[in-house]
């Protein structure tokens, strides 16, 4: 049910808008809808404008952030973030830490999935703009950091760390001092020589490294027929390092 | 920390043992352990055999099912689920439905991520095996049903469904009425022409639908050199359908 | 060596001309350049304009023309290309039919591998531009059909038949027809529904029928970093039909 | 039509035999054939053995070679010797040195595209049968040599060059210097280090130098369905450097 200053989409024939319940109004070319009406609404239910036009409301899930967060630059795909989730097995248990956060998008499913996240990032501008995005998402257990991944000191250790940054063999060794035995070190790196520093820096304190490539692909379905699209197939490599 | 009958990996040199904690004892090559010893313990402590050698103790965590849960069939690879989880969005407050379980490793990452996870499988056998593994898991908010998902009725509607299994279009459409506004079908579809039974179908019902192919590679990096493996990288499509 | 009326590329620095040996002259921005000059000289060496300035000769490849060809449409990209002439065998004293040729980019390739191409395309208009082409290529032993496959006749058997165009069960059948023993079909298409057309055709009437996909990536090399290039990275299907 | 001492394949229900036509008998389990009644006869013909058991005559073509040639190790595989004939327009006016040649099945389809091959092999014995396999195909356009690469001096500069064998730095000079102006050298290497050293050395000197990957798949179409099939999809990274 939506509460007061809660994140909302509204959607209408070939139009979408993403607002906040409460105070003020939207205008749209399909009339006026008024943002205190939201509230005690839930996803799939209907609100009218003054003109009596519909909109479908849809309370945003994680995917939603992708289109609605304020970017600092092109974030992670899903497909590199589900990865991450699934080849560290991250779950409602963990303690995780996410550094090289930019926007916080990563930052955001991994607060949809895990317990607590803490999210590092040195760009004190796009520090603000994550933070902004994890209040709009709604996640009380995201806490935004700004700082170095190298200062991070905890005497709680982690189950699961992410770095998508500029990897030196100093983060490796220092994500492994701060992880739980069994957790995972998980990287992101688009070129290859950072892979390559990442898997030897890892290689000899790890009991596990792999570094996965993903090539993704849409199927096109349309009248003249099927076949797999032509767009954007190459990210980034991520490699799993489980101590 | 461990209690009595939760499932507990031993790590030695070159040798691991998937253990329940409570009666009885492990006989290994390097001596005997007691069980009992391990309750109260936890994930990085040490435990001795009679012989004094070493093992370290790990809390199993989603990945580590892939390797010990009794299996039916393949199960879907890491690449796949992660996919599943990403580009639905799915979180802690979700309802999941996930039909075609089979051995049910992928109910177990569903489980870790998700509020509450309802599964079917058709075949007894299979559904035995899978509540099982789900206990294993240590999963309290799965749910195993036996049982035929196009008999499924829920007041409550889901936020996520997944489907491995072969698909008709009426699974498509069952799923639809069965989902929350926003939410979404996740289908796993191995052969291009079931994936274009559900494109077809999804194409009337949801408001968006992408089929996603994901062709997996490790990055294999020795003292030769540094290449792509050239191991299994197919699997199957995933189709996204969002209500 | 060159000879009036030869095609041939003159390169700058940054600027590349495809003239014609001959008569007349080139204006450029760094001067005249007599056509007639060009005749007698070789691939490597220089020609001067009128202020002195040198361009390289260089006889063109047939890699040239995908560059300089006059164009009916997207021509297949090398890399397919090349797999129709390596998955054939396709040799200097093969006899080869080319249908679908479009603006004959394909056959200018084939005819500078093969002793003998027929390569028909039904679109009148499109038959001109590639039997201009094909005259610009110098390929004397390319015949220029405008017609339709389904009428092509002959004593002699083909070693190879390439198509590129819209496939139907009697296409498949009517190549079988015109070819030699151990020779072979290759056909190109866009789309899935296409290809398992051709292959079911395929597979009641050829000794073997294997259908591949080629996913093709640059790598790409900068100061910061080596990483796979993102672009297009799919084209077609390429199945390949031996008698 | 075939001649004496001419290899030749003969076809019969579910076995196939590599022969020489000439003295001698062939013995199947079909019963016996005259390798002295081959010739005359041409692909497509039929041979019976004495127990009236029909084969049919092939004369084999480049790809045969793949199954027939003896060999001393993985050959390149036909989409990587066919990204090399068309990404270097090689045909046949063209002098094309190969080195690194193993058993010669690069060296086999070149021989059949170009006008004249040097094919260079530094083990004695590799180059032995290298010899061996390029007299089975009948070529006589092959010259195949016993040394060292960078021994290699020519007053004919060659179209293009191909490299399959441990690159460095010098290699890619001295191919340099054997080439003509708009030929191409191009490299088959298994690794990314050396891929970068080939870049690297080649950026320098050449006009144009791009890598190519190639990720193949085949397609396969059962009662079941149809499904990219899960065999090897990389081999190497081919780079194509024009001068």
């Amino acid at each position: 049910m939506i509460k007061e200053n809660d994140r909302v989409l509204l959607i209408g024939e070939k139009r979408e808008f993403f607002v906040r319940a409460g105070e003020g109004d939207l205008s749209t070319d399909k009339g006026i809808i008024k943002l205190a009406d939201l509230t005690g609404l839930d996803t799939g239910d209907i609100v009218k404008t003054h003109l009596g036009v519909s909109f479908k409301i849809r309370i945003p899930r994680p995917v939603d952030f992708f289109s609605y967060a304020k970017r600092t630059g092109a974030p992670m795909l899903p497909k590199d973030i589900g990865t991450v989730i699934a080849y560290t097995g991250m779950n409602k248990k963990d303690r995780v830490l996410d550094a090289g956060t930019g926007s916080g998008v990563a930052a955001i499913f991994f607060g949809s999935v895990a317990g607590f996240v803490d999210t590092y990032e040195i760009r004190e501008e796009f520090s603000k703009i994550c933070a902004k995005n994890i209040a709009d998402a709604g996640l009380e257990n995201v806490r935004v950091n700004a700082g170095d991944f190298l200062s991070v000191e905890s005497d709680e250790k982690y189950d699961v760390i992410h770095l998508d940054m500029q990897i030196e063999k100093e983060h490796v060794k220092h994500a492994y001092g701060l992880l739980k035995t069994g957790g995972y070190l998980a990287t992101y790196t688009p070129f290859l020589e950072q892979t390559f520093n990442v898997m030897d820096a890892a290689e000899d304190l790890f009991s596990e490294v792999v570094c996965h490539e993903l090539i993704g692909r849409e199927l096109s379905r349309t009248k003249r027929g099927t076949r797999p699209s032509t767009r954007v197939c190459h990210t980034g490599y991520i490699t799993i390092c489980r101590k």
